[in-house]
C-alpha cells in the first residue's frame, strides 16, 4: 500500500518534534514536508538535536505546501495561527488535525469570549469534529477538520464523559483538579517554565479563567446537555510530560446505580437500605463505577481502567489514558483519577490515532509505545 | 535568663534533623540531650553529616532523660510509639511536645478506628492540647502536653478556619485536594519514596483512608461544631519539601458575606440584587474573602494572606502559611490555596512555635528564617 | 519466518522490565517465559502495572526453563546469581545473554579480586564474548554466552576505544570522570537511591574502587594492550536514566595527529611548527579527532558523532551512544563526552543488539526507537 | 553599636535576593537602601513573593546612592555594567564588594581577553582585592574594592590551593571537573535554563573556554606562581544550588608526602621503600593529604575537611565548603572533591564574610545557616 504524505506545519515546538517522533515510526506514512518560520532553511534535526541521524530533513515555509502532494496536514501552531492556516488551506484536497484551540469550542462567539480574540474564520466551526475518537470516532472518520483537544481536555473528558453519559452524577459542583508538566507551556523560555520556578517547586494557576474550561464545558455539555459550570484548576508540576487530573463529583440520586450496587431496592425497608447501602457500597460502589467505565470504554484501546491510582509514569511517552474510578461512601462523593502524557495523548499520539480513524488504519498503528518508566 | 534545657527523642528522622536545625539557631534554649535507639553511641553529625561541626553531640537511647534536667521535651517518634514515651514521662516535670498522631484527636476512640491501635495511655488525652498556636494559643500556653498537628492538617485547617468560624462556607461538600512533598513519608527507605518512583512522576494515594482525615475533620468541628464529612486526597510531589493545599468550598446562603459584598441587602429586589451580586462579587467577593482572612490572622506572624497564588518555594526552609483566597463567579465556588513547607511549619517550626508560647518568648523566637528561593 | 523464543530471566528489576519493554516491540521474537522468583505466580503487569494490557504474562520460577523451548535466554540478574544459572544452562541449547558483571572480565582471578567473590563456574568464561558488537561483533555472532557489558563500561569504552586504536593518545593518565542516573543502582529501595537523597543533589562514590574500572581497564588493555591504569570516577545525578561521561587524554607525541593536522611535518621548522600547530590545531585538532571518530564507527548505526556536546536527553529511551570530542590547545588535553541511556544502551538495548547480531537479524531491528525529549 | 548602613546595587536577580536574605538576619547591618533600574517604585517583595512581610522597601534606582548614607555597598551586576558603577563610586567614601568578574583577574589585559569587552576602569585593578576570606583575608581587611569570586573558582581554589602552597602536586596536568546548579545560569530566562531542558538531563558546556579558566588560573598562580594550564570543564545539573568539582592531579615526585606518609625514606632500599609505599600510601596518602587540608584550614570556620565524599545538600543554603581528599595507590593520582552553594559560599554568603572581615566583625556574624537538607 502506498504510504500516506504528511505534512507537519510549525515543527520547532515540543508537539512538532512529538508528532515527528511518531509519524518517524509509523509504518503507514512519511513525512513529506516540515515546516517552520523561523528556522526554515536549517535542518529538522539543527533545531532537535536528538533527531540528528533519524530525521534530517530540511525545514521549509509553509508556503511549501503549495507544490507539495499532502494527504493529510498537522498544523502545529499556536491558536489565534491556526486559523489563518485552516482558512488559507481551505480549498486543499488534504485533510487538517489543528492542535490549537481555534476550532475546539462550540461557536466563534464563545471563542471570542475566552480567547479575547477575533475569530477570522468562522466558516470553519461548521466542518470542525472535536478529535477525541473515544467519543467522535464516526465523525472523525470522514471529517476535512479535526480540531485535536486540549491537553487537560482530554484527561478530563475521559474521566467523566461515562458518568456525564449513565447520568451517574449531578450536573451540579463537579470539581476538576489537574496538576501538568510543564510542557504544557510550550517551548518557549519565560519565566514559567524556568527550572528554578518549577524545579522543587509547586503551584496552582490560571484560577478561574484558564481557556480549557470552556472546552471541557463545551463537550461535556454534548454528551450531556444540561451541565452547571464546571469547576477547573490546573496546577503546575515539576515534571517534563504527564497530566494528573483529579474529579469530584456526587451520584444523581435518581440515577439508582449506588441503590443497585447494594440491592436496596430490593429491600423495601428505607432504613434497612440505607444500613445495606452503607455497607454494600462500601464493597460495591467502586466495583459499579469500574463496571461503568469498562463498558464504556470497551473496545477503545488506549484507556486503562485500573485498580489502584495511576501515576503518570505509568502512560509516560504512550498514548494511554489510565483511569481510576472510586467511591467514598463516608461522603457520598465519586472520585475519578486519570493519567496521560500530555504530549501523547494530550496531543501528537492523539493526533496520530485521529489520523488513524481518518485514513482507515487501525487505531493503535504506529502507537504500540509502551510507557517509558522509570 | 538561663537558656531553657531541651531533650529531642527520636532524632535520626527528618523531623528530629530539622528540630535540631531549628533549636541549634534559637537564642533561648540550648539542646541538653539528643536519643536514638538506633544509633546511640554515634555522634549526631554522624547520622546527619551536614551537622558536622555545628551539632556534634552523642546520641543517647532515652533511658538518658532519667538524668537529665530538662524544660522540654520533643518527641519525634512515629505514631504508637509515643504514647509509650508519653505514659513513661508522666510524672516528670517536663513538659512535652508530641510530633506523633497520637495525641491529636477526639478520643482514644477515634484513634483506635483510624489508626487501628489500641491506645495504651487514653488518660493523656485529658491534658493533650491541639498545637496549633494560630487557634490555640491560650490552651497551649500552660499545656503539660502538647499535640503537634500533622502536617496536612496543619494546611488544611489554617486554610478552612477562617471560613467554618465565620459560617462563611456550606458545612458539606468540602473538598481538600492536597499535594505533598516527599519528606512527608518519612525517612526510611521504601518503594514509596525511591527516586525513581518519584522522579517526573506524580500520583494519588490513600484515597479516603488517610488518617489526616479524622484530624482534620476533628479540629474544624471543634472550630464549629457541625461540620459533615470533608474530602481529603493527597498526592505525592515530586519535591523535597511543601504542602499545597487546593480548598474547594461553597458560600453558606444565609452568611451573608456575598451579599454585603455586592451591597444587595439595600437594594431590595432579588432579581437586580442578584445581577448586581454578579457583578459585583467579580469585584469583591475576593476581597471579603481577603479581608475576612486578614482579621482572622491578624496577629498572627507566621500566615501572610498572598494575593497571588502561593507557591512551595515561597515558604521553604520557613515556617510561614501563605494562604490565597478567592470566590469563583461563574461557579459559585469558594476556593482556598495555602502553601507551607511540611517539616517547618507542618512539624519542627510550628513544635518550635509551640514552645515558644509555652515558655513565654516572642512567637517568632529563632524561626525568623527567611524561605530559602530557589 | 518464525519468531525466535525468548525467555527473560529476573524480570522484576528495572533491566529486566525494560528488556520486555523493547522486545514486547520487536518484530522478529517472541516472549515465550519471563521468570521471577519471589514474584512468580503473578502477572507481570502486577509487577509493572504501565504493562497493564501490553503483556500480562505470568511470571515463573527459574524451573520453568526445563519445560519451555527457548532460542535464547537473558539473565537479568544480580552477579553473583548470574553465574549459577550460566552453570545450570551450560547443557542446554539455547544461547544466553548475561547483564551481570559474572563472566566480562579477563578471568576468574581478576573477577575475585574485584568483585571479592570465589567464581562457581569459571569455565564460562572460556566462551563468553564481550557483548560490545561496536567491537566484537565477529565473536558475537556465534557466541553461546555473551556478557552485556557494563553501564559504565559502554559508554566509556565507546568513548575512548577509537583513540587507544588508534595510538592518538598517551597511555599513562587517562581521566574517566562518568555521570549517573539512579535507576544504575537496580530497583531495591536504599538510601542511595531515596528521593530525598537524590533529588536536587550530587555527589561522587566508589571513588577508586568502582567494579567497573577494572572493566573498563580489561577491554581497553584488550584493544590496545598496554594501558597504565585508568582513574574512573562514578557520580550520582539527579536523574533517572542516563549517563554521562567526560574523558581527559594527552595526545601520544609520536603519533602525529595533532603534526599531520597542521601540517607541520612539512614546514621543516620546529619552532615554525610549534607556532603553526597551535594555530591550525585549534582550526584542526577537533576536526582530525571528529574524523577518527567518524571512520571508527563508519558503519556502527548507534553511534553519533556530535558537534556539540551531548545531554542525556538527546539519547533518551534509545539505543543511541553520542560522542563528542575536542582538543584543547591552551592545556593539551584531549576532552571526549559521550552520553547513553544505562537501561538500554547501557544494559537493555544493548542486549537486544547483541541478539540481532546472534541471530544474523539486521542490527537495529526493534530498536528504532527515537529518543524521548523532553 | 551602630549598625553599618548596607546598599545592594541591583537585587532583582538570584545573587540580589540572597544577599538580602543573609543581610535581613544579620545582626550587625541594616539594609539602607535596595536598587534596580527595572523595577524602581515597586517593593522588593513584589519581585520576590517570598519576602512578602520580611523585605518590603522599596526599590529605587542607582541614582539614589547619591543621597543615602551608606558603609558599603554590594553590587550585583553582570560582567561589564559593574565597573562603571565602581569607576562611578570611586570618589565615595563607601567601601564596595564586586560580585561580576570585572576586577578578578591579574590585569584589564588579561580581563579583555577573556571577556572580550574592552574595560572602561582599569585603575580599579590597583585597588581591588580577590575576595576569598582563606587566602586573603588581610588585605581584605583594609580593601576598598573587593573582587567577590566567581562560583566556579570559589569551590575550584579552595580544593587546589593547600596542594599548590605546599608544592604537593605536579603543575602540570590538573583537571578541573565541575557540576554546577542551574542558578549559576542566572535569573533570566533563555532555553538555557529552561525546566525541560534541564530537569532529568545533563551536559557540559563552556569547554575550553569557559571565564572561570582564567580565574581559577590567576588565583592558583598568585598562590604558587608556575601553574602549567588547568582544564575546567563546566557541567549543568538539574538542582538549583550547589557545585561540586572533581579535581585530579599527580603529586610532585620531589614533593616527599607520599615518602613520608609511607617511611620509605628510612628503609634505604628503593624497591623495598616502593612496595612499603604502596602498602603504606594506601593506609596513608589519605590520612597525609587530610592532614595538609586541615592544617591549612586549621581556623576557617566555613571549611570543612570531610571523611567521605560531599554532597551538594550537606552544604545547601549554608556557607560552608565541604571538601574531601583522596590519594589512589593504583593510578597515582590525588582526587579532590569540594562541594559549596553557589549562591551562597559560592556568592552572596561570601560576600557577606568579606564584609565582616572589612568591618571588622566576626567572620561567621549572621552566616550561622545550618544547610537545609533535605
Amino acid at each position: 500500500m502506498q504510504k500516506k504524505k504528511i505534512g507537519v506545519i510549525g515543527a520547532t515546538g515540543y508537539t512538532g518534534s512529538e508528532i515527528v517522533r511518531i509519524l518517524s515510526q509509523h509504518p503507514g506514512v512519511e513525512i513529506a514536508l516540515i515546516t517552520s518560520e523561523s528556522r526554515a532553511g536549517e535542518k529538522f534535526s539543527d533545531v532537535h538535536p536528538f533527531f540528528q541521524g533519524i530525521v534530517d530533513d530540511l525545514l521549509y515555509t509553509a508556503d511549501k505546501v503549495d507544490d507539495t502532494e499532502l494527504d493529510l496536514v498537522f498544523l502545529a501552531l499556536p491558536h489565534g495561527v491556526s486559523m489563518d492556516y485552516v482558512k488559507r488551506f481551505a480549498g486543499r484536497d488534504f485533510r487538517i488535525v489543528d492542535f490549537s484551540g481555534d476550532f475546539r469550542l462550540k461557536n466563534p462567539k464563545v471563542y471570542e469570549q475566552w480567547y479575547s480574540k477575533k475569530h477570522i474564520f468562522p466558516e470553519g466551526f461548521r466542518d470542525a469534529v472535536y478529535g477525541l475518537p473515544e467519543l467522535y470516532a464516526d465523525k472523525i472518520r470522514d471529517a476535512k477538520l479535526v480540531a485535536n483537544p486540549g491537553c487537560f481536555p482530554t484527561g478530563a473528558i475521559l474521566s467523566i464523559a461515562p458518568l456525564v453519559r449513565a447520568g451517574a452524577i449531578k450536573t451540579e459542583g463537579i470539581i476538576i483538579d489537574s496538576k501538568t508538566g510543564v510542557t504544557g507551556a510550550g517551548i518557549k523560555a519565560s519565566a514559567v517554565n524556568m527550572f528554578s520556578n518549577v524545579n522543587d517547586n509547586f503551584k496552582a494557576y490560571g484560577i478561574k479563567t484558564h481557556r480549557h474550561t470552556i472546552e471541557i464545558q463545551n463537550i461535556l455539555d454534548d454528551v450531556d446537555g444540561s451541565l452547571a459550570p464546571v469547576q477547573f484548576t490546573p496546577h503546575l508540576l515539576p515534571v517534563d510530560r504527564g497530566i494528573l487530573t483529579t474529579v469530584y463529583a456526587r451520584p444523581a440520586e435518581e440515577a439508582g446505580w449506588l441503590d443497585v450496587a447494594s440491592g436496596s431496592k430490593a429491600t423495601g425497608s428505607t432504613e434497612a437500605a440505607t444500613a445495606a447501602k452503607v455497607v454494600a457500597s462500601m464493597d460495591s460502589g467502586k466495583k459499579r463505577l469500574e463496571d461503568m467505565y469498562r463498558d464504556f470504554y470497551d473496545d477503545k484501546p488506549f484507556v486503562r481502567i485500573c485498580e489502584k491510582p495511576p501515576t503518570l509514569k505509568d502512560v509516560r511517552a504512550s498514548n494511554y489514558c489510565n483511569i481510576f474510578v472510586d467511591y467514598d461512601d463516608r461522603t457520598g462523593n465519586v472520585i475519578v483519577i486519570s493519567a496521560i502524557d500530555n504530549l501523547v495523548k494530550g496531543a501528537a499520539g492523539l493526533a496520530v490515532q485521529n489520523m488513524n480513524v481518518m485514513f482507515g488504519f487501525d487505531e493503535t498503528t504506529g502507537l504500540g509505545h509502551v510507557p517509558v518508566n522509570p
